[in-house]
């Protein structure tokens, strides 16, 4: 089942904008519920996500196992992302990360609560997850069935858990309602923090966080923000390149080892942006 | 009324200034009074202030309702703009913004108070709103035009007023002091904040707030900071296009939410902005 | 007595700088003792240092009048810089600044001692100036000479003094100590600021600081910092651009005003940076 | 014993890294054992590690001693390196910062322990290095043979110590398992900071640290975040140019000091990158 090319771009921009906006550095992962196919997700090849191509986008089982034959490094942690889509028919897209932001939180283990109308977008209560409780001593990561499992049965009903020592993972309704949701829980973290430093601070009540969850789930929302963050890559140069057909998936991840010394993988990247751009230019004129 | 290029230009570049300077993200937005018409104001249809056009200013009465029926979205907390300007008749310009700079005070309470000479152009005394003190439990944002009264009242005769667990809304004289007065309230917020960390601190006396602030409201202290952003703008490539006649106005809108998942509509701003640059020079040896 | 297009290139590149690398936003300035007139400084016209010009720099007796009547709009607080040069006889450049870095020191009175070796630059001792001392409530500018001299006074024989609710006043025996020093100072108040935060400390010893001190005085300590510096300005394509002969001085500061609202001044400055890059390719060719 | 022009490269973009992602300014640097002559190792002549080079990278022996008669001016602290690659023959990869991070430990002697997964990558425990206890009071800096080899002593078998009042030393197993520490540690510095002011917290158990710790000595790990800041690097055109042979290589040195108030340095940078492009272009058609 061929995932459209739109698709594969848009899951690609999901990946990059939370990579330029700070949520995601060299680790963490975006998934999406396939649209047709609701027991698979889709996930891009192990790489930091600001670099994601839509020719990187990966389809797996809800078990988290590549549909095809893998022929590049996956992420290891993909279980996060399978079995909270068992868990959760209603969720439709799924971001692990380490933001700066929440890290003192999950370090800490202080409650992450709504403290402005657009925090509420991660819900009334951010549950926490700490791995030592089911599994002891690990290395951290969430790699086996039963550690994802586990991790979904934390998040519950919930729109974002934090994982203790480690980061968190917030889910969405759709996959900009995710990347919105990512990005102002994160806020809400940064001013929370602050707050609490200059004096006191009282929470929205549950009232207001319902009221506001409302406003910050509806599309139009979503698009206004999406825009604004999509402008931003687009002005740095950021955007992904339209995918080329025939490209063999397997060769980028290879050369990339092999010339990373010399920067090859980088400057490839390069000059696909600028081969890329008369192209667009060329098809905008058709249009 | 038709409304002069040059101003809807100068209007999208103090709502890209704004967004620039780290005061506004993908929300809050910026007013200025109609300078013919004290009964009309412009602003933005709705979409982040730092991609403002000024194909995208649009003309409204003091109650809010648009001049020409809308083709697009409109922002919703208009009416801030509106029972501001009618309670106003001082006011020219109407900022309202979420900055993290702010929030903190936002959140907890804490009382700003100007605690360097720049931090002055705020005015003595900057008061809170609590949508819960006339509303109780609503969604946090201000829509209803009694809500939109309810806060022009708390900000009285003052220059800014601190809206609990939501933001701030600023009004200026004209649109650069209100620009220079949210950028330098910022400041004085993340000063006063450190400063209360660091140690005890002093306020500015009473004397030295209005012998500071009679500087901070003269056009040329304006004019300096005002080409100091302006140039930081133009050199990011974020300085807004010149306005091209006989666009219809319906499509940005329309095409943003069609196109979006191609991020065509961010395309479509580097097009302009390169297409623009030959017309700008030839257009500058002409005059 | 003209100054060289060099010298006045190198005032720039040092306003430049220290708007770069986040001492100076749009206020502040930065001046130089006359090489060969100790009886007289240049200084820029007023606008932000991020945006001066070699053409901009003025040259000033040391009772801060222009030495040609002036046909652009003066810095108000040049006083700061001639009663330094007349009090102290081995300054030869001063900087006046507001950096967040400095500012909860100014505000809150805390002592700004050396923490680590860098800090050293700035000298064991920063004392502290109120202008209400000497001259209670006032709009906290320094713009009468007694004001630059109170100040001066305060200063005394060390290398930088803070002035209360207002910022920082920094001196060097060259234009790239001076830059050092001030770049430095700021870090220094930075992490002493987080390390009372953190936990205990202790500063450098008086010994320690003497002998780091000798080393940040050395003229190659200030040539590697300062090549970094300039290479970031470079890249980001803030080198002021060389300096063209003939330019009517008055002329910018007018068309500046008159034109803001379209941002053509803005413009002009990238027009010119275009231009002279051929300019520049053909000129290293030749050589 | 020429070293290659492919591994000159690595260690020109390990510098740029560690420069680019806010680990380095001005000052500090970043050494490699020579590949196959393990009693040398590889260092830039004294400049920001921001602006390195690959011509600018010479060879030294455990004594520090440049291999040929310097041309160049030398890092002052190069010892750093030399005395802990004899006290370490596990260490291949040496680099010694004063980032913003991790100074509020180094100034108030708080602990750094791991609090994230990825922070194990610094090991478990990171001890403090003081000056004073065996040299009294100095400048600081580590110059001398018998302070590289006070501060080897104390890193004992230790990835990096902490330096009272001056900064930190970091040691790798390869130049990307440095890269990879020394930007981790960072982070965890902040986050530490961040959570013990924000609450309790509770780091890493010995058994987690174990285990975390061999996932991040693991190269394929080290090539995914290496990708990741070498493309970062890249497109804000900060990869340094290839090697250009028969460059003299006493010249940049003396030019950078004679010329630099026209900042004729800086644009010779920006003069080889243009030029560098589209002869890599073809190079990589050629391949």
């Amino acid at each position: 089942m061929p995932i459209s090319a739109e698709l594969r771009h848009e899951v690609a921009v999901a990946n990059r904008i939370l990579g330029h906006e700070g949520v995601i550095d060299a680790f963490g992962h975006v998934s999406l519920r396939h649209p047709e196919r609701p027991d698979r997700y889709l996930l891009s090849r192990s790489r930091a996500p600001a670099l994601v191509e839509p020719g990187d986008i990966l389809e797996f089982t809800l078990d988290s196992e590549p549909i095809e034959p893998p022929t590049v490094q996956l992420y290891a942690e993909r279980v996060i992302h399978g079995e909270i889509y068992k868990a959760r028919p209603d969720v439709i897209a799924v971001c692990h990360h380490h933001s700066a932001a929440i890290m003192p939180f999950a370090i800490s283990g202080e409650a992450m609560v709504p403290v402005f109308h657009l925090g509420a977008a991660m819900g009334p209560v951010v549950p926490f997850w700490d791995s030592r409780d089911d599994f002891g001593d690990t290395n951290l990561l969430v790699v086996k069935p039963e550690e994802g499992a586990s991790l979904a049965r934390a998040l519950g009903k919930h729109s974002m858990v934090l994982m203790r020592r480690h980061g968190a993972t917030v889910v969405g309704a759709s996959l900009r309602e995710l990347v919105f949701r990512a990005i102002y829980s994160c806020d809400n973290a940064r001013y929370l923090s602050e707050a609490k430093r200059l004096g006191n601070f009282g929470p929205l009540t549950s009232g207001e966080i319902a009221m506001a969850q409302e406003i910050y789930t509806r599309p139009n929302t979503h698009t206004r923000a999406w825009e604004y963050w999509a402008v931003r890559l687009e002005k740095r140069g950021e955007m992904p390149a339209p995918e080329v057909k025939s490209v063999p998936k397997a060769k980028p991840a290879a050369s990339a080892k092999k010339t990373a010394p010399k920067a090859t993988a980088a400057r490839k990247v390069v000059k696909k942006k600028v081969a890329a751009k008369p192209r667009a230019a060329k098809g905008r004129k058709r249009r």
